[in-house]
């Protein structure tokens, strides 16, 4: 969508509110444009000072000489709309109001006049009440208590900063970054139709990760899930799902949430995964981001830990999959060349040693490949170098292959999460997070 | 329970198969043992060598001139009866069977062989296949692959040593200690009811933790149960949901699952709790040893985040929880002292402020406790200093008080995180961890 493109893409911001007092908003603003690497120009706006963040300052909008592109506001809300007639006639692209205190507090009315003032121009808003955008690419953050992420395959929409935040950081805490990130607010103008369909279409962009309180046009919402669901994964969390949450989710950005089983209903047909728990949100999100999606639900279990192992079988026929049932023949090359039993139920418990994991990987990858769907690959306790093996099974399959990896406060933990994060596995705390995020990858 | 105390407390240990190759357990045990700082007496048993980490070897149990109260065996199965033979004829008290190779692999005969010769005995058999047990009060650590825990208030209980390394090494990641730890095998003499019995009296123990495969006995494991699930809590993980989970379960330890809705249905009866998840269950036994027991459902969220509030909100719901509802006089104190709506549902929505945090704090420890049964502090993106709070409330209230914290990767997380240890603040990194642990203390 090119008008999206233009808005992620200024070659220059103006920020009414910049500040150098660390309590205001326009200070953070300043902060992350300043410090992040953003590559174009900074206009500085402040009524009373001359210089913020050692940049001249312009005492309004209108003052300043070169072409503003962007234009962010922190400011009272009592002067927003002045500034935003400003940026109409400068023909700014795109005006992104962190100033709070419309719809949610019930001044709708504030929000119709806002719109009034864009009519008929060219000027697009992002916002109110709303903590900022941010492009990686182009190293543009505009938000609030976020630095800027490290580049990577995952775009976010969502309609809380603390959400976006949370989802960014989880990634980057994993090793995997961000495409873009679209933070909503009340939208009364760009919405989150607009950024489905910029990020559906954006090739950096592998997954979509949607927090929504409520679409502010179902019908537009709907077709635009349909026209894009199938391009690449859409995830979805959003509250409400109980009468008492959806309450607050209305004070929160004043949407009116709706129906929560017809909106369930809608995400399983359109066919978007939604989840009901945050950290199951940020797993699935981090499955689609690393993992090629399987084509069946049959999966190989290899563990350090008996016990562990059956726990993981629990969870494997509880969500709907199944352990791969290898023939006897792979079972018996596998004893053969290990040494290791291979019970009927496909559990692979193969202690510690790396040597006959990677006999084991070797044997399935090249000669049974055709019998499995996904490898999960269970690392129990404090062992060394076992996790390395996830690593070189995907350079020998195209299947996923997700990690469990439950030692915690050992000496091995550091480096065998280092390894995991360089080799692009995901990785789970625990064998029911690992397969519930592979059972939403089907 | 008088005679675990003594099998927890041995003067002097022989090691069956003490080794200097690490690739041995003997090894393994023998590196605990010496270097966790354990104070009794040590000596390793060898058939071939004279010193083993430094210390004279004995090429025979029978050969070593002291007296021996415990005997650990990590040599091949075929030796293990004459060695058990030895102890017996000793007088030692008891021995520890990492071996493997029994009733797991179908041979149970060679369980009755082991059990013939302690009778009439004073000896008591932990295991065999056994990963070892541990007495963190006085160092005692006789644990493949585990180092000693931190001192503190979990019992564990555990037919997995990789599940109760899991649970011990969680916990230590939380900065919580563990008193004793029992690992079961195949558990053919001393069992889990004999473990439960003497955590159910041990004054360091204030919450057992249980990962059962199937208990030695049923009916005695039924008694001890009603016999001690009121004395402390007691939280069970039993794998087994599934068939093909009670399957591979029972090629792990050989045990006899049994039906699980059944063992589901009694725990309910008989006040324990059983978890279906492993990252829920290690979550609950944190809430059971960081929390007091919350007298009823209500709670009061005070929270950073609007977003993250109403999600919170869902989730007490979900869980039979329900917000505190604070009377007007209460609200309208908290409005005047902070300057913070108050909405009816009882979100104390409060942002980053921790002088307001404070004074909500206050009133509500101060003025309106009766008002409410816990309390849950929510810190969500990158904010200074408010986790500290946590640790403010836990000194003005005697209820519960749980922390979600959702900050991944920023420059506040480790201060944050070493805050909330420190004050013994039970933390999850999301609502629906935190909401669940919450419901399962009720």
């Amino acid at each position: 969508m090119k008008e999206i493109e233009r808005v992620l893409n200024p070659k220059s911001i103006a920020v009414v509110g910049a500040s150098d007092n660390p309590d205001k908003w326009g200070y953070g603003i300043m902060e992350r444009i300043t410090s992040d690497g953003f590559a174009g120009s900074v206009y500085p706006v402040n009524a009373r000072s001359r210089e913020v963040f050692g940049l001249d300052a312009f005492s309004s909008l209108a003052d300043i000489p070169d072409e503003v592109d962007m234009v962010n506001i922190s400011i009272p809300g009592k002067f927003v709309a002045e500034v935003v007639k400003q940026a109409v006639d400068r023909g700014v692209k795109s005006v992104v109001i962190n100033t709070n205190g419309y719809r949610e507090v019930g001044r709708g009315d504030l929000e119709t006049e806002l719109l009034e003032i864009i009519k008929d121009s060219d000027t697009r808003i992002i916002g109110p009440n709303v903590q900022g955008i941010m492009n990686v690419q182009n190293k543009l953050s505009l938000n609030l208590g976020t630095k800027l992420f490290d580049q990577g395959p995952v775009g976010i929409i969502a309609q809380s900063g603390s959400v976006s935040a949370y989802i960014g950081e989880k990634m980057g805490d994993d090793g995997i970054g961000i495409s873009t990130m679209f933070n909503l607010g009340n939208q009364i103008d760009l919405c989150e139709s607009d950024f489905i369909e910029y990020l559906a279409g954006d090739e950096q962009t592998k997954v979509i990760a949607i927090y929504l309180e409520g679409p502010k046009d179902k019908d537009l919402f709907k077709e635009t899930l349909i026209r894009n669901a199938l391009k690449k994964p859409i995830v979805m969390f959003k509250p409400g799902s109980t009468e008492q949450g959806t309450e607050a989710a209305a004070s929160h950005t004043g949407s009116i949430a709706g129906n929560d089983r017809i909106f369930s209903a809608a995400c399983q047909q359109y066919g978007v995964l939604r989840c009901d728990d945050l950290l199951g949100y940020v797993d699935s999100i981090k499955a689609f981001a690393l993992c090629p999606l399987p084509e069946g639900n049959r999966t190989v279990v290899m563990s350090t830990s008996g016990g562990v192992g059956s726990i993981v079988i629990d969870e494997v026929y509880k969500n709907g999959l199944e352990m791969a049932r290898l023939p006897t023949a792979a079972r018996q090359e596998i004893e053969t060349l290990t040494g290791v039993k291979v019970p009927e139920n496909g559990l692979l418990d193969l202690a510690i040693d790396t040597g006959i994991w990677q006999r084991v990987i070797e044997t399935l990858c090249k000669n049974y490949s055709g019998c499995f769907d996904s490898i999960l690959i269970v690392v129990a306790d404090g062992v060394n170098n076992v996790e390395a093996m996830a690593g070189y099974a995907k350079n020998l399959t195209s299947k996923p292959i997700l990690a469990v990896y439950m030692s915690y406060g050992d000496q091995y933990r550091e480096n065998a999460i280092s390894c995991l994060k360089r080799e692009g596995i995901a990785y789970y705390g625990s064998p029911e997070r690992a397969v519930k995020s592979l059972k939403n990858l089907l």
